[in-house]
Formats: structure tokens, sequence, C-alpha cells
């Protein structure tokens, strides 16, 4: 099945690219690899949650912006490739949460981004590596931002 | 000489794999490398301390701690590959240290994960790029977390 | 235009290439890629600024503070290369910015490190891929740190 036809299979359908908001690339084929700037849960340009997890974000609004910031992903991913049939596979994915002093269930977040690409790619070739830290801030106040590097098809 | 007799000469045995706290693999070989997953330095799944470093957690306790997260780096790796002779190489090592206001000795807290990959795998091929940074919070309240990516034999 | 030519026309004469401060290798070539280690904005083995950005530390200080950094990067890069004509282009960037508690600006912290890649690279080369992200403490107390890989000519 390709990945297009399980997002259907799923009722996804990916954001439209947002544009960078800085001077980089969403996303870049460089050696074997996809490389994906870190991405955060906008939607329609906007952010649907800001604040700390832990405080004024509740779990499952971040664990929801980290599978909004997933599929933002996809999408930048989509536009840079013409084709997501051209990932092999899901290799690292970075979480980083916006953590409240004595937060640390940064990994329970992460896991709305690593549900998603499971989901999207399947249990061998949507789980890879991850590390899921809590930071002090991050842009615009965004409580997730998560980071991906695809494995692409030889 | 191979690593598993380097390993005995140091008089180190590795712990066992630890199951994934998450939906990801502790390591996953992708392109020439080998991605392992942020590890915590977890001992027969309980953290030796928990907190930050500069505050309850001392300088000599998070060193212990980073040399722990490498060596359980070291186990995902052998679970991964069958045998740590087909690592080339430690390429790049990110050490997050959960800091105290104010703490800003990361790199030395580093050094307690860079000096057991050097004694392993020796100085030519132990030692490689890293970046040390002080975050928020770390999962569970680890004080250090790790995250490697070897270089695998051609 | 080879790129020390470039270096040459924009005026800008990298700086001797810093001894680490710790146990690791400033760059190390690996797979298709050339590592970085993380940099910090040092001159002459000193920080121009230390703290908090959006605290003591002001936002055209701290860009400025990214592009010695990245400087900093390039320099690493040379002593490592011989030459920088042998880096293909910017593969990842990851900017590491010690923020006060508020401060969500970092994006235009990060850019004081793309523009010096882009002005350096070019802006096909230059303009890779970018993540930012607000941390508690940086080593030394530097407002800001910069992780850098490369793709390597073929």
């Amino acid at each position: 099945m390709t990945i297009s036809a399980r997002l259907a299979e799923l009722g996804i359908v990916l954001p439209a690219p947002a544009a960078p908001a800085g001077m980089y690339q969403p996303a870049l084929a460089a050696g074997p690899f996809l490389f994906l700037s870190g991405q955060l849960p906008s939607r329609d340009g906007a952010l649907p949650h800001t604040g700390k997890v832990g405080d004024n974000v509740s779990m499952d609004d971040a664990k929801a912006d980290a599978r909004i910031a997933a599929l933002n992903a996809l999408s930048a991913a989509q536009a840079a490739l013409g084709t997501l049939d051209r990932i092999d596979r899901v290799a690292r994915l970075t979480v980083y949460v916006a953590s409240a002093a004595g937060f640390t269930a940064q990994p329970q977040v992460a896991n709305g981004a690593s549900e998603l690409l499971r989901d999207v790619f399947g249990p061998e070739r949507g789980v890879g590596v991850r590390t899921a830290i809590g930071v002090a801030e991050l842009p615009l106040g965004a409580p997730v931002e998560v980071e991906l590097t695809f494995l692409l098809s030889a």
C-alpha cells in the first residue's frame, strides 16, 4: 500500500506545507537521508497551545501537539520529495518538550508523534530511534517541537 | 583486539539491554550509521540519581551517570548488531544535562560518557564530535541523557 | 568561486581553530557527512557575552554570537578537511539558545548563523534544515551554541 493510500485509510489529510519561518529549508535530502527542520505544531499558521507542559498545557494537549508537528513534518517531506513513498523508514525522532519545573514525562508527550508515524508507516518502518528532552523555551511559545530524520529508499 | 575482549580487559560487564520505555527502538542501523535512542543512566530499571546537576546532584554523580548511560547505549548497540565489532567508530555524542540555574560545566559531565567510549574503542575510534547542553528537565527526573551515533564498518 | 575566495570577498578571516575544551574532536568526516562538535561563540578563548537571551543578552548580541559560533565551526571544518571546498552543502544546523523565561524568538537568534552560512556558501548550498530551541544553560555561560552537519562532495 502506498503511503498516500495509507493516509487516506487513516482519514488523514496532510496540512499544506508551511512557509519557512526563518532562513532554512523545511526538508533536505542529503546522503541516504531526508533531514527535516524542527517542526512546530502550527495549524493554519497558528499554534493550538502555547506555554509549558506540566503547567498550563495538559498532557493530552501536548500529545496532540506532538502529533500535529509530526504531520507538519510529513507535509514538508512530501513537498520536498514529491511523494512519501520515497521514504524507506523513520530513522531518528527528537521531541523537545517545553517543560515546567518538575515535569518529567517527556516520553509520553513524544508518543503523540511516535504513534502517528507508526500508524502511517507501519510498526516495521515507522518506529525508529528517539530522544525526548525537556527544554526551557521553544519558538513562539510552542509546547512541543519535533525533529525527524528519514532514511530514503535506495 | 575485539571490543568484547577490550570490555573484559577493562572489567566492564555490559548491562542487559533495557526494554524501550516508549514507542521507539533502542538502536537502528540506517545508511552507514547506527543511531541510538537517547539513553538514561538506568541500572536494573532504576535511576541512581534524580534531579539537577549543580543542585542536588553532584558533578561526580553526574559524570558517573553519563558513563552508565553510555554503557546502556553500548548494550543497546550490541543487542542490535549482535557484536560491537561491527562499529567502526564513535561519530556523534550529544549529552543533555538537567542543569540547575547557573550550572555551566556540562562538558565535564559529558566527559563521563566520553572517557568510557575512549576506553572501550580507543582514542582513535572512540572520540568523535560532541555537543553538551544544559536542559530544563529530563525523562523520569534523570540528571543526564546521552545520545550516540556510531559509524558502522563498511 | 572557491570558498576561500568567497570568504576573502566577504572580508571574513576565519579564527584559528580552537583546541577542544573536552574529550572530543572539533570535526569528523563520517559517511557522506562532516559532523561538527557544538560550537560556542568564543573569540580568542573568551566569550563575548555570557548569560541568557531575553535577560542580560540582547537579540543583537545573541545574533552576533550565533554568527561567531558558525565561524568557529567553519574554522574547525577547514582544519579537519584542509579546505572548505570539499563541502557540498550545509545539511543540518541546530542552534541552542540559553533562554530567559518567556524568550521565544530563538529562530531570530539562529538567523545569525544561517545568514553567515548563506553568505559563505550561497543560497543554494548554504541553507539547509534547521532546529532552534531554547535551553536552560550552556557551557561556560554561553548564550548560544551552534551544531552543524555538512554534506561532503562525493
